[in-house]
């Protein structure tokens, strides 16, 4: 658990199997986020409408949600296909973008949490704290928190909800009732492009397809984002060119990077 | 016909007609479509409420529609935009994203194939096959089969709607009744790259709006989408760099390259 | 005013105050507006729900409207926005993006003037012609115009609704009453490049969120923009890799890009 060999054996399962990951997300980031799947080996499909959500709900391995630019029918349509996802046992992941910015985001998560509780929720440190402490202090989508200041309220949640935590910050916690496991990996560039959040959040659904444990997929997922972000950083001179490359380093991903880079372990 | 000269043909009005084509397309592709249409030398706009498409229409010179997003509001403005622009005698180009992975989806291309026929319908094996045999064997929005598995539907469905049926594949296929026209330029990253489909079908657009056979539109238009592919591997390591230089050889296009690279005859 | 030092200053606070951009806008844009605003060192937001404009609106220092993929639903939750952003006292900007084009459009961007007067509007010519003369005479969302085709239009808009009126063009032109400053950075690639119009709107907001007076905020704005241009022209051989040149150059723009480039002056 949590070595390099295991990182790479979902690589290549996700590689092998190209699990098909339904997402429902925000207009900022479909396509980024379609593209890191496709870059990883998965196969991404966006579909929010009431009439086909459960339909894809059958078809897909994962469900991927992301709350980042709501409105009713979304809402209505993230909760019809989460209920299906759980009739038929495919992990769901929830992101619960800008949670604690405004109560309609913060409650929407909340419902989507208890109703149908997630394998997987995915966010910063200031949206898990909303979260947990029902707080209204996150600063738009960005976190003002390091993920170390939402440790107890990402365990808290854990055990409320019977869920895996993973809080990003500059070193990501993963939470799994008490284990933790931290990883390292990354680059400061990363909060500078929109929406790398949401992609560590779409490749967490490629993770929990092909890895019974979310607990480690959830790890691995955020490995594999910080890897590939390292990798990219070297070759960007801004964030622009940093997207780029990093999706290209998902793709041309290999054993070796992981081995070399990876700093993941329990804490 | 489909000879280097005539690709360049169109390519060349388009740069000098700078034709306006209005695309009701999904959220996933906006902005790549947008950016293809620019870089070859066509004015894109994008326009779906149901109170300003029958306006859009009526300054545009093509009417693409893409189903890969699709919602009530969006399926209503689709069938008045199809139906406005059957009116006024400018070509329809459909893309049906995902027919097959839900009968929502087979359904609705279904009623804009009946309803006001296109002049192109544009898509991978797996939705040319849905609509067809109205199959439901697609895996999310790829395609599981080659082009020459969708031969059978594609020529049945041209026949069957008098439409061309434009199929991509690593070989692509363009229909027209009993004629059809293969074109093998392309690149096997291109299916890597998120929305490629989609902005073939957005291009076929553009060449149907200065070009008034849409049989030699829809192969000219799989042609410059495969040169350009080509164009761009060579330069990039990943689906992201190779987006972009996929965009930047559309925008630098010349004469030359067509004449180096065209692979296209009549099958 | 209207010195290197100035824009300099301005492009200081904004990447030390980070400040908080909410953006209501165009569905192709989305994701490069919000990478151009963190790129530049603000924080965007997105968020259209009516139920959760007016809270984002709280949080918020600059609200920016843009009425490019209009609908039903966005228009109420502009108004309500535009109508918080006011009591706040917080600026508003507008593009009315494909004003002129539809009636759709223009009645939308005149209501918005009408009901809650922006601190800022910026288009292209066409637009602004089309608010001030009622013309119907767009092209898509292209404009036909030079900015100085524009100049009775805009000079005329900016008194009649109290705002500055900032109108995009090989030379910019910045109405503020009877007072006009001109920016003559920029690159013929610009235009190329989907959505950098809606760009300069976002950057406006930043600009206007850290400078209280909207018209050195709206030619700061144009100024930037233009000198990231100019700075990414010269690295980029077509739109695609303008773009990624062009959020980089925001990101890395140094005082001495702006003391060697600006060119703004009053006219």
């Amino acid at each position: 658990m949590f070595e390099p060999e295991d990182v790479w054996s979902d690589v290549q399962r996700i590689r092998s199997e190209a699990p098909l990951i339904h997402n429902i997300t925000n207009y900022v980031v479909m396509n980024t986020t379609a593209n890191a799947l496709l870059a990883l080996g998965a196969s991404p499909v966006m579909a929010h409408a009431i009439e086909e959500v459960e339909a894809m709900v059958g078809l897909a391995r994962a469900l991927v949600i992301n709350i980042g630019t709501l409105s009713g029918p979304w809402i209505a349509a993230m909760l019809k296909a989460a209920s299906a996802a759980k009739r038929r046992g495919i992990p769901v992941v929830l992101d619960p973008v800008g949670a604690g910015a405004t109560r309609y985001r913060t409650e929407t998560a909340l419902r989507i949490l208890t109703d149908t509780p997630p394998a997987i929720v995915r966010g910063n440190a200031s949206e898990i704290r909303a979260l947990y402490y029902a707080e209204s202090e996150t600063k738009g989508v960005d976190s003002r928190h390091d993920a170390a200041a939402a440790a107890e309220a990402a365990r808290g949640l854990s055990k409320k909800c019977g869920c895996v935590v993973s809080v990003s910050g500059a070193v990501d916690l993963i939470f799994n009732d008490d284990s933790v496991v931290q990883v390292a990996n990354g680059h400061p560039m990363m909060p500078r492009v929109t929406g790398l959040g949401c992609t560590a959040s779409a490749l967490t659904g490629a993770f929990a397809a092909v890895n019974p444990s979310a607990f480690e997929a959830a790890a691995h997922a955020m490995a594999v984002m910080g890897i590939a972000g390292e990798i990219a950083a070297g070759k960007s001179p801004g964030p622009a060119s940093f997207q780029m490359h990093f999706l290209d380093a998902l793709y041309g991903l290999q054993e070796e990077d992981i081995r070399k880079r990876l700093s993941m372990e329990r804490a």
